[in-house]
């Protein structure tokens, strides 16, 4: 990678956590490599009061630098928003850009309320979305067998090939109750899966990685020990590999993914891709 | 709230995981509360023979429900764009409507290349993600109290009070290494702060729950016991305000907010929102 040459200042500017914004920035800005930028969010901007210090920090921050930075808006109220289109920036108002035509296309006006993108914690959804969190804390890497009957999805490979952090995923953002459970050399030995999980067969999800990767990933945490070996990092995947092909258990890849992208994978693979609005 | 009267299909076409498509949509949907909208999120488009597959089953699901789906993409190859648009929906091109203004206004050609929001799994990026995940499960409910002066922040609060969640949250989200500890009776009795956290002071964090609610969520767990009692949620959560007042720590009440708007605040409070792009 050769460094970057152009700075730029980019404002996440929303009512409520600025998390869409924020989201959304760091997407299309990644189409930009020779750009380095500097995101500022200010979230919670509810009020015209609070709207207009922010205009006059976007002002400063265009005539400190000599260029107006990249304002990401969600603001929702009209007042808020004329505020900072006026400011020195280039707006990029996400919220009233799309909300008219979908205002047209479904025949009636948004609700244009403050801070809504959120589930608060009184709701359903919200308990939902704890007890899947609990679930999978509880059934990490393979701690608690009792309740597996209540998983929607039990991830399955070797020791550091990405269950964990995909498990907690899937249940912070999918509410998806999400056990984990190693694939260890005493497996591959007796050619089986681990007994606890032969009654849900049909849960299970298999993770697998490159050896090269996971011999990297496990001398991080425990240098030159055998666990981490590049030899027994082989043995370990193609055992693995085998073992889930012989019973037929669908797997991916994480060498080269992210935690997103292993996470949509799954979801898509076993069909639980059920939020609903 | 009364039962939603119409009903819309909406697509999520990304030629990545979708997440920046659906995050956003899901946004700006909840400004239309009348509308149930079921959302159908298709992941990986990144041919034009998907993009083509995708286009019929929006016509089909145009003619079956008798009206044109919202679609949201953030697709970047303008062949598949263009087959999308052409099909018999509301086409919200979140890439391209933005694309363009940013090119002028940074005097450059955006990269076009097609999945590149997520951070892949060699980035020193994502080996700090997943250290602060490992950081904030090995440091979960206080039950390992050695490298604690590695935490970046440590929250404290009465068992229940949404403690866990935000320290996964701002873990996975913003590879932030964030510990969490009880404050119980024990604590209350001596009027002082664990032992363990003296050295850490200026790390802490607060969090508080009204304690009708925490009674609510304890009831959950343990029905009917002491530990959820409402007289004994109010102790608590009396003590525990009155430690932080006497502290100095940093509060805020997580009843009514989401893990997102809590996490949110926590980052803006502590100064620690570091992103970079």
């Amino acid at each position: 990678m050769t460094s970057p040459k152009v700075e730029r200042t980019v404002f996440i500017v929303s009512d409520s956590t600025g998390i869409t914004a924020e989201t959304f920035s760091h997407s299309v800005l990644s189409q930009f490599e020779e750009v380095k930028f500097e995101a500022i969010r200010l979230p919670f901007i509810d009020s015209t009061e609070k709207a207009d210090a922010v205009a006059r920090r976007i002002n400063r921050c265009s005539l400190e630098t000599g260029q107006p930075p990249l304002v990401f808006s969600t603001l929702v109220s009209p007042d808020s928003v004329e505020l900072i289109r006026q400011s020195d920036c280039v707006f990029l108002d996400l919220f009233g850009t799309f909300v008219v035509p979908i205002e047209q296309a479904l025949g009636m006006k948004s609700s244009h309320s403050v801070g809504r993108s959120h589930t608060g914690s009184s709701s359903k959804q919200y308990s939902q979305r704890i007890d899947a969190i609990n679930f999978t804390l509880a059934h990490d890497d393979g701690q608690f067998i009792h309740g597996l009957e209540e998983a929607d999805v039990i991830l399955v490979g070797v020791s550091r090939c990405g269950k964990t952090p995909t498990s907690l995923y899937l249940a912070m953002q999918y509410a998806v109750k999400a056990a984990n459970f190693p694939l260890i050399p005493e497996d591959f030995e007796r050619s089986c899966l681990p007994t606890a999980l032969l009654p849900y067969r049909r849960k299970l999800f298999g993770l697998s990685i490159d050896p090269d990767r996971l011999s990297e990933v496990r001398n991080e945490r425990r240098p030159n020990s055998e666990y981490a070996s590049l030899r027994q990092c082989r043995y370990e995947v193609a055992e693995a590999e085998r073992l889930m092909r012989i019973e037929g258990i669908p797997w991916l890849s994480t060498t080269t993914k992210s935690i997103e992208e292993i996470s949509t994978k799954v979801l898509d693979e076993i069909g639980l891709d059920r939020r609903t609005f």
